[in-house]
């Protein structure tokens, strides 16, 4: 119980003392650097030139909300998967969310580019416990947590055409994002349910399969989807990212876990990992084989170094495949230090017994409260045996 | 348990292979019919006239993704009614409009008209299994059941105006069609509600005619919805619809079971099939009535035929009554027919004690399946007995 | 159980009354006063100048739909934290939507403006009942429960921009009132998740918090959306609704409930009252410090009649804050009027012992049923003691 209530002062310290740096820290930042657009501002709207107005992401506005969409519900159910981290699931995501909202206006002046995932998806996890075995019983999902679940992965379906397509171009190359990315969900999503069942207990589908799987062929367009790599290919690579993603999940992660000590539990490097990768390398092969007649006009949008001549297609390639490497060298190094600072003892992280668990971050209503608490006790006696 | 586990062979050979088989033959298809279109393909985009964009429907982009919104989300979630087949309500609607969206592509390409709806909607039953009184206790919902399931009637009703609009031309007829839409599904709502506590034991609501009936207001104008049927007009047929359809779960729905051996368990004819009847008749009436002043020069949108000489509007009335003839005699012997095929042996339907139950086909977690089980063992306990 | 019997007959008569007479006094209101309008009417479709199109707000489609999206989906879900008032709330706010949305193309006929939750929110309380603590093991969520309310909480998150925008102009004003509203919403959401680990006991966050202050900074920006508010302005207004929200929650609400004997379940004065004043004070202040150099042209769109020389800044704001008396006085008169209304015998309110109870309105399924005749049945014998 001492550990259980140092554990909540530190939550009590910690989390206002960082919401109210941050967000002290941006309000400052938006003070200096942040001013309406001309497409925004009351003052420049009527002098400025309107044709421009699409080519700014924060103004398209039905993207916007899309992505929104897709992040805060898509994200936050699909991890409420588990039987008692659901407030966790949702709420953090929630505030996080709602944090990367203002950073990203600031990372965006900067950078000139945005990507609505990235600052999300680059949070979590390179972390072992040892004695995680202790928590191992609320790793799974109840009936109706899997259904939360569902919520999220549908809406992940649905808007991440919108997701691919909102740093492309407008026009073409926008229709042709959402249109490959549709075909490539859609593959994906009949490449799970087959290995699914061809894999499984008494050909049995797995939740677990479908709530993760079926979106891979988002993830694996999404370097290629503005490039012309036709409708049958689209189809054919969102086939083989939810057939290597099932596969992952079946066979590759009980070794992560048993061998490499890596505990994944929504599957990040299943339907993250390896079809991103695989995704990357469909982008540099595309891009390797880009000619003016095949892209026209559009290669300027496209491939804008190719089409003024100061980049080949070949080398276009090749720069794609060492930012794949220098993507992959980052994340490593990034969840190695996060890993590191999460074990940091000031930071107080759950004990190994209390894993996956809303009760020690959340007020949880009192029926479920009753459960937890009978075994945390249960557990606290063994652990002193 | 020998039946369950034969059953079990029969899923796992026979959902992947058809998985299989039918991605191969779209993949086939497309590489050979299916190309980018001039909005969409790179080469082609800047050399074409871009004004007729908004009349391709697959980028209208907005209500492509709405559609699917409904699809994927409203049709999902409505079916998780059932205690225990949450799982399969939305795993194989997700499966099947996956599939839906790429032979669309292909069908559209042939018919050169689309309507998101149609080929999900001609897939479910005309079956009656003798014995089925022996999964009746799973025929019901449960309190977070029910709750799930108003996430997909909220979704289909706010979606419905897009649904219905969407095959419409652009302009006023798409304006039209969702204004109309919307008022008849809310004077539906009102007329669910009320015929629901005037015949309920008590006075007391029914969940089942809530999710249900309220969106019978969108069915009953999907044929009429782009005519000028006036606003009150579009109140009065959705009032109608609602009405008719809380009357046929209220006092059909069970004549149909008893003495016609009919099980309907989403009340499909109730909520698609009389108030679709009874639009496609409003439409014919409509369409009958069009003159060249009502509609002004956007006659020539509506009913180009009229437009242009070549019918009269009683003829085009008479075509619509002939086209409602000819999808009803379709419909009972696609029903048929599919009916028959799943009572093919090879394809193993689960046994009359097993129906509404995702654990045939799902694995579920831990807490759901011990009691299953149990209710399992005593069932065949009974049948052998 | 006489009283339990003699209110289900009132719902039985008194609800289909209602239903059947205002759906009946709405399709007579709308055969005389609507028509469709030049945008909708086919004949009048190609006559007119289409470019004003963007200014009605029946026809910019998609903030309609995202209204609705936030009204049906966003109040119906948010109230479902009740552990067993979940039908209510989704079934009758569904209701009182779908009559909303006829409702308000009658009222918006005359008072050529339209503000779509203005309807909804001045529905409930002023209300106090004596023996409430009858019901009070009610009034408290379930796990799930307080999931299916984070689909409220995050729906209307995502569309409150929309929302806020909906009135305004197309254009640079729609923009700012989107942007305000996101930053405004983003800074509230840190500063209750900072407020709840703070005040809360042990740290630990509070679902009713992250439910409801989160949306404050929606509110806040509400006046003041389409004003110059600058990008840090609006985070400032945000994090200082999110504030007093929790606060408000924290130890204004126990102290209203004991001392004034008001019930708000929902905590609407946390929410929507407390912010709302504040945003009306910052529309007040903003309003008085508009010039021409800030606004240029645009300040004809926001403040027209400072733009023509009618009215100076200053009485602008003087103006507004009457605006701000009028409606209190209103709130004040309307709330009481109602809330002595709803205590009229003829009405057949629950007795104290049965509020927050799906089961006196609902057919409510077979399990949970059972449950609650329990404790009704204890209750009975509690009273008769």
């Amino acid at each position: 119980m001492a550990r259980n209530s140092s554990h909540a002062t530190g939550l009590r310290v910690q989390l206002p003392v960082l919401c109210f740096f941050l967000q002290a820290a941006i309000i400052i930042l938006f003070s200096f650097f942040v001013r309406y657009n001309h497409e925004t501002d009351s003052a420049l709207w009527h002098q400025s030139n309107h044709s421009d107005m699409d080519n700014d992401f924060y103004f398209r506005y039905p993207s916007f909300q899309d992505v929104h969409t897709m992040i805060f519900i898509g994200f936050g159910f699909l991890m409420t998967f588990l039987q008692r981290y659901g407030f966790s699931s949702i709420g953090f995501n929630f505030l996080l969310s709602a944090f990367s909202l203002q950073w990203s206006t600031l990372v965006q002046g900067f950078l000139h580019s945005f990507h609505g995932g990235k600052i999300y998806i680059g949070v979590e996890r390179v972390l072992y416990r040892s004695h995680l075995d202790k928590s191992k019983h609320r790793e799974g999902s109840v009936y109706h947590s899997d259904l939360f679940a569902m919520i999220g992965t549908i809406f992940l379906w649905i808007f991440w055409p919108s997701f691919n397509s909102a740093p492309t171009n407008t026009g073409d190359g926008q229709h042709r994002t959402a249109l490959n990315t549709y075909y490539s969900l859609g593959a994906s999503t009949l490449s799970t349910f087959a290995f699914s069942a061809l894999l499984s207990r008494g050909g049995k589908l797995d939740m677990v399969h479908i709530q993760n799987a079926a979106l891979a062929g988002g993830v694996v367009v999404g370097t290629s989807g503005e490039m012309m790599i036709t409708p049958f290919g689209a189809l054919i690579a969102g086939f083989l990212a939810g057939t290597i993603s099932t596969l992952g999940y079946k066979f590759l992660m009980p070794i992560l876990e048993s061998k490499f000590k890596v505990q994944d539990t929504c599957g990040v490097h299943n339907l993250h990992g390896m079809p991103g990768v695989l995704g990357a390398l469909l982008g540099a092969l595309v891009a390797g084989l880009a000619t003016h007649q095949t892209y026209g006009d559009g290669l300027e949008n496209v491939f804008p170094l190719i089409a003024e001549g100061h980049r080949t297609a070949t080398s276009q390639a090749v720069y794609q495949l060492f930012g794949l490497f220098v993507t992959l060298l980052l994340a490593s190094l990034g969840g190695g230090v996060g890993g590191l600072l999460l074990r940091l003892p000031c930071l107080s992280s759950p004990p190994d017994s209390q894993c996956y668990e809303d009760q020690i971050y959340w007020e949880v209503p009192l029926e479920h409260e009753d459960e937890v608490q009978g075994h945390l006790r249960s557990e606290d006696t063994e652990t002193q045996a």
